[in-house]
């Protein structure tokens, strides 16, 4: 899911009459700044501003090299920023992106977001909406570190009096190895599965089975990488909202233990140039995941008005196709290939 | 456009009564070989075949590397055979496919077809299929060389009784520099131009537009080379059937002509290490075009028991994905990607 998944509408915003949504939050903060009873939009776009910064400072305590910072506003609102560390020392490229959309939704759009929405009012030519998202994917150097991505998402459309009308959370973070290590894959699973049993016991698995089944390279009948927790449309019908934002948060914070410890027993592993092959064309992989299916991406690259580099920064620096590869029989190559086949429970 | 664009029908076809396209075809063949007065299904499938000959052929010459031979059944009818290159001396990866497909179209998909073919029958539940087509992408190594695509390929549904009901082609070649030599844009676009012309004086100029239009990479509003010669549905509506195939056997005949003498004035150029990250920059957006945009490969990467490696023969051996990369101002990359913003005519 790319940070710019939300970029619904570009700058052409059809103003309605009175003051956005995007007005009336800029005053909010400037009176009130940001408490427990500010707007739902207002805590989450602090929540990921919270956790881009820190993510980013201890990316950078591992790697040793520092991001690059790139801030802009949006003409309707709103605005994005997005860290990348490019060639450093553990990491060949890292990305930490937040967005934050305020924007007009025409009607075929709440149409099809309806769907899963009724609270969507269905008689509206357009409704104003917000959409607040951070998104991150950090390809290691080493062959024997595992990439990683989150993505954590709050969408919101808007009554014409700008009281929030419908709602939604949609996030979960995966892991891709390339060399697996079981030990890190459990540790993955068993902190966000910890994450998870605090809100409801029923989250794990559920958000674990949607994970696999939506991080598959289906034309190749593999998963992208051994899983993690993916969810979306999570509204009222799952959760009342304050639960639902106290799961996400939490969600959140469990990212860096789930992958610090990882990255950090396997950055100075030693390594061949064969395994670093091996790497590379797991890096086509992923780029085919995210070309070819997945749906963030496909809808940030068909937006007019979207920043392509912004939602581009989940490719890998480097990737690599070959005809006909086949690892070693009884290889660890083979090994994970045959763990992608047929998704595993970790814990 | 991939070969296995064709694929419509895997291995699990709907017998209707009597004998298939296939059975027919296979029957004529063995009686009477492939003369002038045989159906189009067989002399399009001796056309592609001798010319997957003839350009692997050429090619092995001036690579001095022998292509790997992968041919297959279709359970159903049909096969193909892929040809690919990979790590020789000029072409880091060159594939050459052929497809050849009997099927049966499913009402669905005959009545997408029927906005662009109204021969179709709109009251039937299924129609037997017949597509071959012939594909090539090289990519040479030496990053003054451009890499270069072609695609031709016959479409014919039938009749209950075997004979052709709607039935069209399509085709075309482009060429995709990393470094641009405005002789070489020149020769090749001359080259398709002159095979265009001895048809019909308005090929050239509504093709080489389709090309443009069809080979662009919306999402950065550039295009993926310097375009050459696109078209698709060309049916009765067009030309009768035997004017079609002379063009397209001309037009195919003219790749040879049109490519060889570019590589063999670029393959042995000197370049720098920066040259090459360049080329890998471009590489990425080669990939980005056939994973995003191109309908025949992603139709291809949807269809159950399509063979992705053929598919997927088109993308570089290894490509490269850059945040923020910007030319130096007045470089050779620079005026490369302002050529790219704006389809030039060359010829």
């Amino acid at each position: 899911m790319g940070a710019l998944a939300y970029s619904m509408a570009n700058g052409n915003v059809q103003q309605s009459e009175g003051p956005t949504i995007a007005d009336r939050d800029a005053l909010t903060k400037r009176e009130n700044g940001v408490t427990s009873s500010s707007p739902m939009r207002l805590r989450m776009e602090q929540l990921i501003k919270t956790h881009q910064k820190e993510i980013v400072a201890a990316l950078e305590k591992v790697d040793g090299k520092k991001f690059q910072v790139d801030s802009w506003d949006r003409p309707s609102g709103g605005g994005g920023i997005t860290c990348v560390l490019q060639e450093g020392n553990v990491f060949e490229k890292a990305g930490v992106n937040i967005s934050i959309v305020y924007g007009v939704l025409p009607r075929p759009a709440i149409e099809k977001m309806r769907v899963n929405h009724k609270a969507l009012d269905p008689d509206v030519e357009s409704l104003e909406f917000f959409a607040a998202g951070l998104s991150l994917v950090l390809h290691p150097r080493n062959p024997m570190a595992p990439t990683v991505h989150l993505n954590y998402r709050y969408f919101e459309t808007a009554n014409a009096d700008g009281s929030p009308n419908a709602w939604w959370f949609g996030g979960g973070s995966d892991l891709t190895p390339s060399y697996l290590f079981d030990e890190d894959a459990i540790h993955f699973h068993r902190t966000l599965k910890t994450a998870c049993d605090n809100h409801d016991r029923s989250y794990f698995p559920h958000f674990k089975a949607w994970c696999d089944k939506y991080f598959r390279n289906t034309h190749r009948n593999e998963s992208r990488g051994v899983g993690g927790i993916f969810f979306d449309d999570l509204d009222e019908t799952t959760k009342d909202r304050e639960q639902l934002f106290a799961f996400v948060t939490e969600a959140l914070a469990a990212f860096l233990p789930s992958y610090l410890p990882i990255i950090e027993k396997r950055k100075d592993l030693p390594y061949t140039e064969a395994e670093k092959q091996w790497q590379q064309l797991r890096r086509g992989r992923y780029v085919e995941f995210n070309l070819v299916h997945d749906r963030g991406t496909s809808f940030g690259l068909n937006t007019p008005g979207a920043r392509v580099e912004s939602i581009l920064m989940s490719l890998p620096l480097t990737a690599r196709w070959q005809y006909m590869h086949e690892p070693e029989k009884g290889s660890r190559e083979e090994r994970l290939l045959e763990v992608l086949k047929k998704p595993v429970e970790w814990v």
